[in-house]
């Protein structure tokens, strides 16, 4: 697997979009073996690199490859540095370069390379009416929480802030399980009688495998299921980080990269 | 299911043996259906009821219904307090009756009505002679905690007391599973990026529910399977739950009701 996806195509027309400073979609040249073909629209994600010996990598699950390398703020095989979606060109091998489906546009498709969304307070209306919610749950509300109890089987929980894990543990039911998919700075609490008491589980899921990922954005393709998005473009990139701490954003950032990236 | 099973057996016949204040094995009399005969060794294990109308019970997990009541220091359907394995007599609904294989001994089997085991850093040969171990590690020896790191698929961690959950998951693979059986009195401390980057995952898992006990016993009986106890009188009981809270015995304790409870 020393087949190199080389990207070269003018910037005007790359369309290298950047979500949450993780991922980045991509036109593609491709040399060598042809798994993905000249102007295939294309994306990289989390990943560009792993052992590939491992149990995991042979199992698809490169995510969990204990030599895996970001695409960003890692270093790679030739000890060089990776940008991630920073960039107007970019080099990947061709395991870590997803085939984006051709009806969906790669900017609302970005943010499928990568993980999560971030939601607040303010958005029920929105996540109700426009996103198809069937119920709005704010976990600051006593009553609320309290009505919900023992009614959930499981729970996505993509906070990245230290929070008690108590209550949502409260609106699992029996054997319900709580996924964690974001990653706080300290240790959470973890309450151990509920999980007892109620077979309860927390578990953490990281970014999906290569052939995970390319399974979610064909099925997304398949479905025309695209994500919101907002588009920013590069110098925007401070002030989007300060709205995503502040929850501030419907629901993710790309940067529009071909036409706001200055180039020497 | 009014069914009654009455232990009406004399005391110096009875086999009632208990285990950490939550199990007893006992000698029956069976009023009603007969599921178990006059004569039959039977065990009652930490529950003696529960709602019998929850998606639990009617999975036969009664031992994670809401409303389960424990077979000690709890209330019972009629207001009377439950006092688990510390009496001479016992009256049970027949579906919290545990029907004990002819070929084991109460006393050796009685432990295998409730949960858990200790052990300790001193028990390390006999474990490997005596019970077959493959490998002995000690949670305190950094060195074994270093050379063991993501090799386990599973723990199963019954300790009691506060401890640190980042060592255990360190012994994980990618995917495995850390199950907790001890019920500390505070939270634990949760490392979350541990459980994300190798997909782990923390679990609770309580005593079974009555099909999975009867199952459990069915096996151990097929097996000729039994638990290495230390019996005990009565009148030991506070200097055996001492000893419990060193972890010194071998591997539990088991009173001999029969031989030494007082009768008025």
């Amino acid at each position: 697997m020393v087949v190199i996806v080389v990207i070269v195509t003018r910037v005007r027309e790359t369309r290298i979009k950047w979500a949450r400073n993780c991922g980045c979609s991509i036109r593609c040249w491709v040399q060598g073996k042809e798994i993905q073909s000249i102007g295939d629209k294309v994306g990289v994600g989390c990943m560009v690199g792993a052992c590939h010996s491992c149990e995991n990598c042979k199992n698809d699950l490169e995510n969990y490859c204990p030599k895996s390398i970001f695409s960003y703020n890692a270093t790679y095989y030739d000890q060089t540095r990776t940008y991630g979606g920073y960039s107007d060109v970019m080099v990947a091998n061709e395991r870590y370069v997803i085939l984006m489906p051709e009806n969906l546009p790669l900017d609302a498709a970005a943010p499928y390379c990568v993980l999560g969304s971030r939601t607040s307070p303010s958005k029920e209306k929105e996540a109700i009416q426009h996103l198809g919610a069937d119920s709005f749950l704010i976990s600051r509300n006593p009553d609320q929480m309290q009505a919900a109890m023992n009614t959930l089987d499981g729970i996505i929980d993509t906070v990245s802030a230290v929070h008690p894990l108590q209550p949502l543990f409260g609106l699992l039911k029996s054997h319900g399980k709580l996924i964690l998919i974001g990653a706080p700075e300290k240790p959470l609490e973890l309450p151990v009688l509920p999980l007892l008491m109620g077979r309860k589980l927390a578990a953490g899921s990281f970014t999906g495998g290569m052939k995970e990922t390319q399974e979610m954005i064909d099925f997304a393709g398949k479905h025309n299921i695209t994500a919101d998005i907002e588009i920013i473009p590069m110098d925007y990139v401070n002030t989007a980080m300060d709205r995503l701490s502040r929850a501030d954003v419907k629901y993710r950032f790309v940067i529009d990269i071909a036409k706001t990236l200055n180039i020497a």
